[in-house]
């Protein structure tokens, strides 16, 4: 069947009621019944439960083949405790047909790859697939299509049921002997732990991870003991030094400032740029810088945002001491600056769980009161579908993330991206994958130009009273195929290695294997 | 059937598997799956959730007859809410059958005795039933047996889905437009809503009631937008000069003040009193002045306390103050100078839910982990059974609060009262009610001598180590019937009037219809 993006979804992947994405709002308004997790009834005094190894956890929470288990990626590039858990089931435990559902997969966990090669692991459930794992996937070696989801989505398919967790295993920085956990004050910081709220509170079985025992209570925490079944201790959970990636990094080529530059100005000429305005940037090359030249404007007109959202940098940070920032709601933590700072302002500076930032299926998630978002992309195409997930070469080295969650959810969703990439047009014809819709997207801002969605004729208008020059969407692909050429098509087998959800469960699109270079 | 306190269960109660009590850590271990609360899809932009009227959000929820709705107490006796709502629901909207499922009622809620005594209101269920509300039931004018729960029962009742809430009225002191509300910064403030968390989460439908709507993000808050599904606005929610009852002032008298004493001397002489021991003081008469006493004996000591747990007055915010308490888990306030300490200290004066204070039915609540609890009681028996709910007359005129909770999790259950009120032997050989199980009390200090539970040696040998003196409780209730006499048996009809639960939900007793007196 053709969904709402043009992409065609192979009917055998529609059973159970699952529906192909249908088009922005489509599910606003309904009523539904969540989940109701499993918990144990604990009556007793209790002293502690902080077992011996993570094998005795597994042990005691029935770990078993065939089962899913879970991880959160705070740590990023320097988390241990995915690797180190899998280790145990596969390796010490001998477990199989297990599937991994995290909440983003990367290089530190390539380890995983190999499970997957060897029929260990047989599915995978993530919103980013980098490195080897990506590369596996896309080469068809997992057993079961990988299922990807947006931010927002995982806790949905979580508090839906449409995600079952047998366990779930939470790295955290400190914990109690009870269970009560966070991000910081411990040896090896990842800061907020937004990702894993949903585990918590829904997986069967609960086991904290962390190398810095602290007494209890150790609250205010995120990750609560009435949820938390075991806790173990471990020699190092992370390493807080490889968190800030270098898509985290702000950038300082000049043709991403000017892009920055550029976005601030159509930031500026919009009726939400007022006092108490909100605003969330990505972690892409460019969108951090935007807050760089924000401020300008902010202190130029006198006002001040109410607050930002998402995931945080040092440059919010600052920007919140500069008495320029209401309030930070933050899912995690891109630098040492910001993990600092999220321990240092409690009554400012706070940690909020997926659900809260970007679930579609609940009464009212942070995004849909988000003014600003400045996205980037790896494709943008004419319909102005972005894609965040498949290289041009169809193979899965990116991550949704919160991009669709943010695009719908806002009044104003700006992508910036530099026209071309190498070789590569990134303003095309068709996006090899659709992972945000182009009826979420307002506004692309390039290195040759802007262009509005023409579904914003109220930003069209904005944009010309601010003298902001722009262009049709079509002009600039044309120039991109001008510079670099006309892209080839890829060549794709017919199997589906992963099937990409819309944030309100229906499916936005499948990547299929690619198909091998004949040599 | 008899229970293991004594007390016959009437067979027609014991329906759709509901048991007697059993005795404590019963269902200590068992699992179970939580009720799935109704949650509604919220993908669009969403500018507000404010309505014009209770009445309007009451229809936009879709109140019927039949139907249960749901308040909290942090206002205690300047609670204006609950009557608020239910005459709309009353009286404007003409609704009858209805459930009111409250966390506590006293006087301020004397106007649902009306709806009562109408046949509109059909069920009650609280913790506290004092005032007008109390006589009618022990009158045996509600239709339906009122269920009574601590306030750990009460999260239990609702995760379980043995309560279920088809409205929730959050009273709260700040709201956004979006429902992220809680009991400081506006107006009228009640300081921590600790027991409304459960309804937030599990209601179908959440309505917060403020009178102060601040900016958005109305951050940190107990209660999340994800869960509400309406605000209004209302010109006053409450008075928080009546929070302060009678029964949470300190006392002045000598007799409490030498019991206080006694009891801090009993706490100081156990194992448990070290560095980083955790304490709660229910809000009766002595149990305040524990604080002060225990202070000196801290000092003395060198000692701190870890956390304090419960509601919070003044005195412990003190103690804190003094560098004397590392936190407060607080789940209601006493007082303005406790309310103003929680909004004061976001790192440390911590708002808790009911569920995480003292549900039996989870991973771990926190009272699993206090070592001492001292409380006050209206009647113990020379079972150490604990009667906080009926007068002696036998009409409802208590609560068990979170009596039955913490006697239980705690290690050390001290009960601190006067061994006769007026003519009334408050130690005797059979309570009119069993509010908390004798075996989940180990220590009863009164102005006449100290008895400590024979279940515990361990602690006779503290005691006796410390030269402490003691009797065996059965001195200490021939001493008090030797005092005011041996009391008349109450004389009661056969009709259960009141279902009173164990925290773990099996029965623990039953209140029957008093036989009014003949003339």
């Amino acid at each position: 069947m053709i969904n709402a993006v043009g992409r065609e979804i192979p009917d055998e992947l529609l059973t159970d009621g699952r529906e192909v994405y249908q088009g922005k709002y489509h599910m606003d308004g309904k009523s539904f019944r969540k989940a109701g997790p499993m918990a144990v009834r604990r009556e007793k005094p209790q002293e502690s439960k902080v077992l011996g190894s993570i094998r005795e956890a597994c042990e005691r929470c029935g770990a078993h083949d065939g089962m899913t288990v879970s991880f959160h990626h705070a740590f990023r590039n320097g988390d241990y405790v995915t690797s180190m858990v899998m280790k145990v089931l596969v390796e010490e435990m001998g477990l199989k047909d297990l599937t991994v559902a995290t909440t983003s997969l990367g290089s530190a966990q390539d380890r995983l790859a190999d499970y997957i090669e060897q029929g260990k692991i047989i599915g995978i459930q993530s919103s980013g697939v980098r490195g080897r794992i990506g590369e596996v996937i896309s080469a068809g070696k997992l057993r079961t299509p990988a299922v990807i989801r947006s931010h927002g989505g995982r806790p949905r398919a979580i508090e839906t049921g449409e995600l079952h967790i047998d366990i779930s295993f939470i790295a955290a920085s400190t914990s109690d002997d009870y269970g009560n956990a966070k991000g910081t004050g411990g040896k090896h910081d990842c800061g907020a732990m937004g990702y894993a709220v949903a585990d918590s509170h829904y997986a069967d079985h609960v086991v904290v991870i962390t190398d810095t025992l602290v007494p209890f209570p150790n609250m205010p925490a995120p990750i609560r003991s009435i949820d938390v079944d075991a806790v173990v201790v471990v020699s190092a959970v992370g390493d807080p030094a490889k968190i800030g990636t270098k898509e985290a990094r702000i950038t300082k080529d000049p043709r991403n400032l000017m892009m920055a530059e550029n976005c601030a100005r159509v930031i500026a000429s919009t009726p939400y740029f007022k006092e108490g305005f909100s605003f969330q940037t990505g972690v892409g090359g460019p969108s951090l810088a935007v807050n760089r030249f924000l401020e300008q404007y902010m202190v130029d007109k006198g006002i001040r945002m109410g607050f930002a959202l998402g995931g945080m940098g040092g440059n919010i940070c600052d920007l919140m001491d500069k008495g320029l920032v209401g309030k930070l709601l933050d899912t995690q933590d891109f630098d040492m600056k910001a993990i600092r700072h999220l321990q240092d302002h409690p009554d400012r500076h706070l940690e909020i769980s997926t659900s809260e930032y970007a679930n579609a299926a609940n009464k009212g998630a942070y995004v849909n009161k988000l003014d600003f978002v400045v996205l980037a992309a790896l494709e943008i195409d004419t319909d102005f579908n972005v894609n965040v997930l498949t290289g041009s070469d169809g193979v899965l080295r990116g991550a949704p993330g919160g991009h669709p969650d943010t695009a719908e959810g806002s009044k104003c969703c700006i992508i910036v991206t530099p026209l071309v990439r190498g070789r590569m047009a990134t303003v095309c014809k068709r996006v090899v994958t659709v992972t945000t819709p182009g009826d979420c997207v307002d506004v692309l801002v390039t290195d040759y130009g802007i262009a509005v969605n023409p579904k914003r004729p109220d930003l069209i208008e904005c944009l010309d009273r601010a003298s902001i020059p722009h262009v049709t969407i079509q002009e600039l692909q044309e120039k991109a195929y001008r510079l670099v050429g006309t892209p080839d098509d890829l060549e794709w087998e017919d199997r589906v290695v992963a099937v990409l959800e819309a944030r309100d469960g229906t499916i936005l699109d499948v990547i299929r294997k690619i198909k091998p270079l004949k040599l």
